[in-house]
């Protein structure tokens, strides 16, 4: 019997929710202390965290981009593509709601300004400078790759019930080097919520998003198109 | 043929002493050289060692908020209840006491009041220096994640067996952010017992030890609710 | 049915490519934030992130050395081998290319000389110093190890499903002793495409990489004759 | 049909070997820019690497005290066990004795005194001043917990095939708070080879190795004991 789309959607939105707030909390909040392996390895964990939670009511996408990926695979519908979208945005919004509630709470973390909530970006935004064309690029790949991950993981009916820790650790996989370029959003939920959160103290966040939204989802149709040629071969 | 009570309450106090004593004890004696990910991993992996030996003795709870997650699933009885929370708590405060015993054997290590047994707390006692309602708010979420990804991954037969790898890693995740937050209790059992074997040294651990027992519990029963919603999903 | 060649050596180029980007993505972009542990990390979790996608249709190699003792194991044929070798260094030129792409936009990273496009090397080129001979020694040793696992972790169908994750798991371990000796190369078309994309600014990787192409193939060779002997035993 | 002797303790020999190399390795080349997290993935990485190649050989045990573990748990002959133990003390000084090689090799590094080889200590050989009484209790619980999960974990059929990740993550368990105590050695052999290498140059590692040989043995005996009563239970 078919999941209830409302239980689909709220699992999906709680999801999100978690990765956004505990993602790009520890970046925020102990970034410094945390290093990149450790804000990486936050990320991933979340996946590992939610997918034996959700997984077996919505598939634990908690990323616009997975869920096209899985669309264009014909795994999901058009009408659930939608619904979880909806739901992850949300999802994200509440997340990065709450970090900023904590954030404010913290007397010596210097207020939200000076923690960022760990948003993505280029040129003085990433770390190491990277422009807009090397962002679009960077986003594309390190999507496509987690994207294929997932595509293949769950695939598999041997490897699917541990599909979510194989999925957390390519999540991880693709923050360590994906960090200091661009932040790393592959995800355009998680990078919408804090951006909104950002927008009235910095605007750079909300200026940006864009590349943050458009370059994961084309990442992830060509995820879908690779898999298309490699899935055939079996 | 059901396991005899007092097995399971030894196994519970043994797997909470070893947590306690592990994981306190790599933020108490080496904090400084492993920093959040290493304390993070040091808890996490407490759960992967333990679970596997006293896993089908007792379920490998050791933690009374896991307890009250399950109890209010109904997967395990008021008596056992308990006879667990009691075997836990003793079993942090012997784990907090070796933790003593081997810390005053360390000349170079300053005494344990230089080390603070690896206490949790807020304001002052927090490396953010968070508030009281943001600690209880934390906590409350902290723990609801980690009893969520309790109550999904033990409930489903595929992933069961292996379920002490996907909750150890998400008890590593949500140290993560957690520990420069609140120290990340999520266990009131955990963190009464470094908060007695510190009493006479410096009273703020065993004065703030109250939100670490009750958030925790708060946060159990609200994963507990949630689950409810979602696993009759299917 | 036989999976088309053209797909498996797609696929191993891919996968090689992969590999090479974020390995020596991770140590060329943020080596000095992640330290040894972040790198071992990144090269490991590419074979996770890979194995899965692309482990149905080619086996994921991604991995001359590893080609060659599965050849030497007889579980290739020596048409594939010669394919996918062209296949793996074509993928290790193209991750190399795109490195060179994406370093190249990133104005705060000081050009691609200084970041090196993390090559492996000895003499002044490796951080401890090590000679010829001492950096033959432990690509020997260390190429051994690693193509041991391949062999024995895809040898037993209880864990062939997850092999992936064990190989993933060794790689990082290699590592994490080898990048200060040498760079840790194990695979001679991931330390191919690099010293190519170098010989123009700097020539001493192009000069030093025949030791990173001969000793894995003499490690692998050295890691058959090991496993045929123990594999005999059962 | 039984493995024949000569294979078994062969493969002991060997996974001691790369376990010693590997782990004082990863702590005499690296430790400084690994840090004590990294060496602790040294050490439990070692156990995957090699459970793989050689568990269905001779178990992988690479630890006279997991074998004594096992001896007493009536799953290891006194013939194999005396056979185990020579072999894992060939191994370990083997081992030794090619850090030892690596190390004379590298300009960079001081000399073989500078770098330690790694090696186990108490009083002025711990990093915070342990005592002999400290010493010997830490490495007494470290080693009962660490064979516990050896114990536990191969036992059940369900998680057997995978025991090598269990175990490997537990022996990275004992490490994170074990190595600023005493090294954390758990393991005769590994403690013997790198203390009969520096007997020449620094005579305390030799002088101080019986705490590293009989504190484990006593601790795999107390692990042996806990886990009969437990096994019971069910």
């Amino acid at each position: 019997m078919e999941v209830a789309s409302s239980k689909k959607y709220a699992a999906e939105a709680l999801g999100t929710c978690v990765l956004t707030l505990f993602g790009c909390g520890s970046a925020a909040v102990a970034g410094s202390v945390l290093g990149t392996l450790g804000i990486a390895f936050a990320f991933g964990l979340s996946i590992i965290a939610m997918a034996f939670v959700i997984g077996n009511v919505s598939g634990c996408h908690i990323n616009p981009a997975v869920s096209l990926g899985l669309f264009l695979d014909k795994r999901l519908s058009g009408k659930d593509l939608v619904g979880y979208w909806i739901a992850q945005f949300v999802g994200g919004i509440v997340g990065a709601a709450l970090l900023y509630f904590i954030i404010a709470n913290c007397t010596a973390l210097g207020g939200v300004a000076a923690t960022g909530l760990g948003c993505d970006g280029y040129d003085a935004a990433s770390s190491v400078g990277i422009g807009l064309v090397g962002a679009l690029v960077v986003e594309v790949i390190l999507t496509c790759i987690f994207v294929l991950s997932v595509l293949g993981s769950t695939a598999n009916e041997k490897t699917a019930p541990y599909a979510g820790i194989i999925i957390g650790l390519t999540l991880t996989f693709v923050h360590i080097m994906g960090i200091p370029l661009t932040g790393t959003s592959v995800n355009p939920a998680r990078s919408f919520g804090p951006a909104l959160m950002m927008a009235g103290i910095d605007p750079t966040a909300i200026s940006q998003v864009w590349v943050f939204i458009a370059a994961p989802l084309v990442g992830a149709a060509l995820a879908a198109l690779i898999w298309k040629a490699f899935k055939t071969a079996k």
